[in-house]
């Protein structure tokens, strides 16, 4: 059983609805304090089940808090959850969709995400090979034949990334050609994305250190007034995998599993998706070839330092990723406003 | 179910005993040839169940077909399967150990580890970008959101890493601290090793498209008057994922499972494997840091250029790897003697 982190960990929740699914929840979640972020009309009243321990932020109250910076926070869009990132005042987020419901392990037994995230993000990271039997911390495992003894202590864990049964995050052209395909397959691993390798960040089941690398974990400009929806978790996945990479962080993907309930759909998601198909063929190779100045070591200096290969490489691709970098920027500037003090909070990493 | 591959590969089993544990594979490996390199003393008769169609080499047939060249082959020590991949003439090979047997899947169903291997081979690998869903092209599966469509035909399979239930496959070291520990994890995946990740390959229960990547198969000198033995496989792991990495080739890892059913003894273990606990610290970096030539396009240009770095670079190290660097050259000059005309067998392979 993982430790409970009741007073070191936030829950955010962006949504336009009554939080109805938390019912299903509530055993696992009831002792933890919730950030609510309200997307859409701000007039609409959002009604939370009872007991729950709470605050909610909707887009007046996000310009109120942030003035002129709020321009950073996307609006209708889930990427406003970003905002929730940033209002916390705790070590760790978890970050769940409101149509994701408790899934079952193959025994039957009700899958307590959040205990899982908090054992992956208390666990090192093995990023610098890779260990066949996978998690080599998990019970009844460990490193293998041939894993070098200096690599096993491992790196501190900056994110942990969980997994859907049933509906998977599938993209608008998969999900046209595969409209009946679920995901059945319970997979009981954890492992560690190795460094340089790029990975698709899904912020349905995420959890992240705030300490070690959260003002990295901005969702970006999409929804309302932009080209581009449903990038905002890739981004920030790409993000946040060369900024852990440079300081010497891991991240973890596998278990915990979520039930995914429902699949969006995928016309809307086509349009929402059709420039990001087209332009990550141009972000990837940005993102595989980055190298981040040695004197980045903090992770907002890193970010920093990435807005600006954004703007001088992305610029040319389209006007949108200027737009993107500039908004970087201004993200970390709210960030350092709403948490003074915390430029060096990931002092434990060590840069490459 | 996978397709049989009947007429294209070959069982390579190394071994000093009778090869009862056949019997259980009987229902498996009866449509395959099997290649028995016999170790040891050659004077002793090795029982083969009926019924299996076999050709068995023992040391004296190594020497008489290699002459000065079987200098390359290891004597008493399971390194000597490479002779096997050698003779060959098949496009597959699959190794299995002598101490492996049936294992079973979570519904109690006997895995047929040949066909799991000979699915993996015959599917794309996906090297240059992490799939969240482990294998793309697994029944119920796919790329998730994220994924760049241009990635997404993959490249062609050139190892398949099976896996162990029951005794895991641990160094002297940690046998010794775990002598009970038991692998009962069945994780139903496979997946990429991304590229510029190293991984410890092990021989217990592992495929190979011999077409694409045999000559870097080496199994190295251990045993016999070597300062060395256990790090056989490692060797050739290393070697294989560098090359493949440099020539555009996947390696997989994952199921099939086989059931290991005795571990070695730790205090042997511990005797053969030292200097290479020691020496794995210099060769680890050494492997993350190599660059093979651009006019590097086959296998065996590879790996001779790997074994003139290896000399160069370890010979510092030991005077071991010098003579382990000549050893790997000979292993292609009787590669290329076995297999003439087969030098440019990658050639579908793309150079980086």
């Amino acid at each position: 059983m993982a430790p409970q982190l009741k007073d070191e960990l936030d829950i955010v929740i962006p949504t336009i609805r009554n939080l109805d699914f938390l019912e299903m929840w509530r055993p696992f979640f009831l002792p933890y304090h919730l950030i609510i972020v309200q997307d859409g009309d701000p007039s609409k009243t959002i009604k939370v089940p009872e007991g729950f321990d709470y605050e909610l932020y909707n887009r007046n109250d996000i310009n109120r808090i942030l003035g002129p910076r709020a321009s950073c926070i996307s609006f209708k869009d889930s990427a406003c959850r970003c905002f929730g990132y940033m209002i916390s005042k705790k070590k760790y987020i978890y970050t769940i969709d409101d149509d994701c419901f408790v899934a079952k392990d193959p025994s039957g037994k009700d899958i307590d995400a959040l205990a899982q995230h908090i054992k992956n993000l208390l666990c090192p990271s093995t990023p610098l090979f890779f260990n066949t039997l996978y998690d080599p911390f998990a019970d009844g495992a460990d490193f293998v034949r041939g894993y070098p003894f200096s690599l096993r202590e491992g790196v501190p864990t900056a994110v942990s990334h969980g997994l859907w049964l049933n509906i998977p995050d599938y993209d608008a052209p998969t999900q046209l050609v595969k409209p009946r395909e679920r995901n059945s397959r319970y997979v009981d691993a954890v492992m560690t994305i190795p460094k340089g390798t790029l990975f698709p960040m899904c912020g349905m089941n995420l959890a992240f250190d705030r300490d070690l690398i959260g003002p990295a974990m901005y969702f970006g400009l999409m929804g309302d007034g932009q080209p581009i929806g449903r990038y905002d978790d890739m981004w920030a996945g790409w993000c946040i995998k060369v900024i852990c990479d440079h300081l010497g962080l891991g991240v973890k993907t596998g278990l915990p599993y979520i039930w995914h309930s429902k699949a969006s759909n995928p016309f809307v998601n086509l349009k929402k998706e059709y420039k990001g198909i087209f332009w990550q063929e141009d972000i990837i190779p940005f993102f595989q070839a980055i190298t981040l100045p040695k004197d980045c070591d903090t992770v907002q200096k890193c970010y920093v330092a990435l807005s600006q290969q954004v703007k001088d490489k992305l610029g040319k691709v389209d006007p949108y990723f200027t737009k993107l970098a500039d908004a970087m920027v201004t993200w970390i500037d709210a960030w350092d406003t709403l948490n003074p003090g915390k430029a060096t909070a990931n002092g434990t990493a060590k840069g490459k």
